[in-house]
């Protein structure tokens, strides 16, 4: 190392050098059984600000290496992936989540800014070190502010080591969101405002990043002659008479979506990384946060002559967001050209039912069931409310709404920073479980504070899976409701919606040392306060990198 | 204070109040000087973004407690102020800097981010804190990736304690700034790109804030009948028969700008906090970075019927940015009540001659001159050129172009990082200089990258007042220019102009221990690297306060 030290201290280059030499020392230290999966499965991003156009509106967004969605990372279950983040942006600081992904072992990659870690300054390089133990379709996303929203995602692919329950010919991914013309700092002043002003529906539905947008302008899908080529909609190109694998993803800021392939069933067969018993849908509802496998089968070749609409609706709100469209490409047609026919129309956007019915019929493989405990130790009610406080509109739980910390949660309850209980009374948003005990959380819905609506909250775990006992409408007895759990092949999700009026009951083994959010996906109302957070063996956490410090009361804890 | 350890622990309140009682602490161990002139003047500034129209173009902007231009700091000479700023940028840091306060003992409280300290993130409370050592009108502003043009800046008013070489009835303040609505964020990636995307001119001229536009969209200041008043212009109300101080200072982002008040002379009486040996102007050039005051005298009472336009023009440029017109309007005149003229066309914006006349004629007062010492010690000559650097255009000073490091250089050079270096090899845009040494620094002007065109670029110096020897045209001759300078009652300065195809020579003593940046005030020239960085008496810096380290190297520093 002596002879390191000179040149290490020259230059920027020879220091990255020296910090990929750290890491690959770091890696060859981890437990035998990632080692033993073998593969280090490396990336290297630049976050920084770029013009897109999906929807032809010309937008500045924050990007990986560019790009919008960012680059898709294709992985091997027991792999290391080690993704190497440096913050280009100018003045702002940033954090990547890894959503799905549980993080055994490593709860400072979280990515969670104010729960798991300090945001990365700019001219920062922080490098994110997870195991991706499980395969499945996981997604990662910015966890800061409301970045998500400017367009910092993407998706992880993470193929299976061994034998699935089916076989596909190929595979595809499709991430779908939701994009505003207004960005996060737009957002964060109306959303702040007294009187209150809401950000209101997306300016377009976006198909793995694209929108449709016709070159005559105002001229309906179905009646279109020619997509507008500046912002050409997404297409994907498939074989005829193959069955095919879609890895379809949302990661909206704010809507349901119902998402179709005109003539083209799909069966289900994977959710949040865990393998369905398989089931057909014509639509597929996706409560932001939430991925799934579908089987499409495409049409022998006769029937090959034409391309097909994909659709992705906004439900469960009245939106005036037009829906995305995209294009299914019979292989030899050309990619662009507009199916003859108009895009399907969806399912109607209150239909509650048909959503509760979807999210009831996912459930898990019969061939890999993993049965919850019978009893759980803990039963946390949350009930999902809408209120004034101060004066301003928040979303809280309980009727307390979380003000994130400036000191990381994962930080202050390991280094027992008292000074953290200051955002968190008593009462407050976070909860100490007991480690290994098995929690029940059940989500309870509410009206808003206009009257007679309810309104759909994708919730969202971190660190976990959790086992979906039910879903129910209007007040969750304790007496009568638990008796209708399904306690013997519940999936297991780390996202799930909370219906209009209704309750979702969920559990989960409190195994995970670490700190972990539970929160709203929906964008808005995690910034307007609608998250929890779980403590867990905080006494088992390891020993906390100093990368993740630096913010807040944690300053004093980076060590030279 | 064992009973303060309790509570301070259990709320934000309580913490802040600490602070405060520990700043007072400080505060009252002070030099005896400062101590002596007495008041601590305090200022509690929230940093947040809000939507402001000055233009009537709606834009969401960096305010200080929501305004644009931030509140006005008011002190008398001797003065203690402290500004305690709180971050509420959702996922932004920032910085702000003193200009023209010189920082004397305080050099971690000058604001510049990457030089004097790391900058504030979202949800920190910083206090800067300074002596106001010099009578005089200052400014302050944003110092941190192009945030200056959003709209942090504001004025500081530093009244004199002894009798002034000229008398008035009242005083005001007119600020001046140009306005773009793009944001800096959009301007990082425009000045970023390859091929390189320049910025272009700005939107509006602003007056205090304000721009002016006619109720009736399209017509001509002249022919107007009513200004709009959703964004009303900025009217200043005056007696007659009066003589009034105002003091102007320029912040523009980019553009040179006359200043003129129709049928009124002004005498210019100070120039950057130093008095001047009066004479008049019809219009007076402000470089960015710069301020005077200026006397005029109000019409007597027959004359007081109608009110009269203020107008900043673009010069230096041919801009397509209308001029910036605000109201002189004259007491129980109503005070948007339009002049029944045109407003004046101002000066030729290319009459170069014109401006160097008005450079020159910028001296010391008679009774207040402090002639520079006879002969520098050391001579550095710093030629301005645009240049392209890695396929990217750059500004540079002796072909080196500078990279802000991740480091602030008063950390790094005061604690001995070595690391520091990396970011200025020997050649580059760092200058040690001997302390109490007199260091003459000649600006040499060049041609861009466009055949035949020089632009004009305000140099300000931070921790120092410099005298300003000479300006000349063409190459700087060291053998008889140097014959030429002004040893007898040059003005003292720490903005001043390079004019186009010229040079200007200055002379300071290094006799303030710190780290100072020197740069062309033009946001986008010094975002593209043009700028160097004075170390002097690094060894004298007293102990470095935690609050200003946390970023790059600088993080294992802050102390528990």
């Amino acid at each position: 190392m002596g002879n390191m030290v000179k040149p290490f201290l020259q230059g920027r280059r020879l220091l990255e050098t020296f910090l990929v030499l750290c890491l690959l020392v770091y890696v060859m230290d981890l437990p035998s059984a990632a080692k033993a999966a073998g593969k280090v499965n490396k990336h290297v991003w630049d976050v920084r600000y770029n013009y897109v156009s999906p929807d032809c509106y010309k937008k500045l967004a924050i990007t990986i290496n560019g790009l919008v969605p960012g680059p898709t990372i294709h992985a091997v279950e027991g792999e290391t992936v080690v993704v190497q983040v440096t913050n280009s942006l100018v003045t702002e600081n940033v954090a990547i989540h890894w959503h799905g992904i549980r993080q055994i072992g490593t709860p400072w990659s979280d990515g969670t800014e104010s729960v798991t870690q300090c945001a990365i300054q700019p001219g920062d390089t922080f490098v994110y070190q997870f195991v991706v133990d499980k395969a499945g379709t996981y997604m990662y996303h910015a966890h800061y502010g409301m970045q998500l929203g400017d367009g910092i995602y993407g998706m992880i692919r993470v193929k299976a080591a061994h034998k699935e329950p089916f076989s596909y010919s190929s595979e595809h991914e499709i991430l779908l969101s939701d994009w505003y013309h207004k960005n996060a700092y737009e957002h964060a002043i109306d959303l702040s405002s007294e009187p209150f002003v809401w950000v209101g529906e997306p300016n377009s539905v976006l198909i793995q990043g694209r929108a449709f947008a016709c070159n005559e302008p105002g001229t309906e899908a179905g009646q279109c002659k020619e997509p507008n080529r500046k912002c050409s909609p997404f297409s994907l190109n498939v074989r005829p008479g193959r069955t095919i694998r879609l890895r379809i993803g949302s990661l909206t800021a704010l809507s349901t979506l119902s998402f179709e392939i005109e003539d083209h069933e799909m069966t289900v067969v994977e959710a949040d990384g865990n393998y369905v018993e398989p089931f057909k849908v014509k639509h597929l509802y996706l409560y932001s946060g939430e991925t799934y496998s579908v089987l499409i089968k495409t049409s022998p070749k006769k029937d090959r002559s034409r391309n097909y609409w994909m659709v992705a609706k906004v439900v469960s709100r009245e939106s005036s967001t037009p829906s995305g469209l995209a294009i299914l490409n019979y292989n030899f047609n050309p990619p662009l050209a507009l199916p003859p026919t108009d895009p399907p129309a969806g399912p109607h956007w209150n239909d509650t039912s048909d959503r509760i019915d979807q999210s009831v019929a996912v459930k898990a493989h019969h061939a890999y069931l993993n049965p919850p405990p019978k009893k759980s130790d803990r039963t946390i009610i949350l009930l999902n409310t809408q209120n004034k406080i101060e004066g301003k509109v928040r979303w809280s739980l309980n009727n307390v709404s979380l003000n994130l910390p400036h000191t990381p949660y994962l930080i202050a309850l390991k280094e027992n920073l008292s000074y953290n209980t200051e955002a968190h009374p008593s009462t407050g948003g976070l909860y100490r479980l007991k480690f290994n005990s098995i929690v029940d959380v059940i989500l309870q819905n509410a009206n808003t504070m206009t009257p007679n609506v309810s309104e759909t909250h994708p919730w969202h775990l971190h660190g976990h899976d959790f086992w979906v006992l039910g879903y129910g409408r209007g007040k969750f007895n304790m007496a009568t409701d638990t008796a209708s759990y399904n306690l013997t092949n519940p999936i297991m999700k780390n996202s799930v919606p909370l219906h209009p009026y209704g309750w979702t009951a969920l559990r989960f083994r409190a195994d995970n040392p670490g700190v972990w959010a539970f929160h709203c996906h929906i964008e808005f109302h995690f910034f307007l306060g609608m998250a929890v957070v779980f403590e867990e063996g905080i006494d088992q956490v390891g020993e906390l990198p100093d990368s993740i410090m630096g913010c807040g009361e944690t300053k004093p804890f980076v060590k030279p």
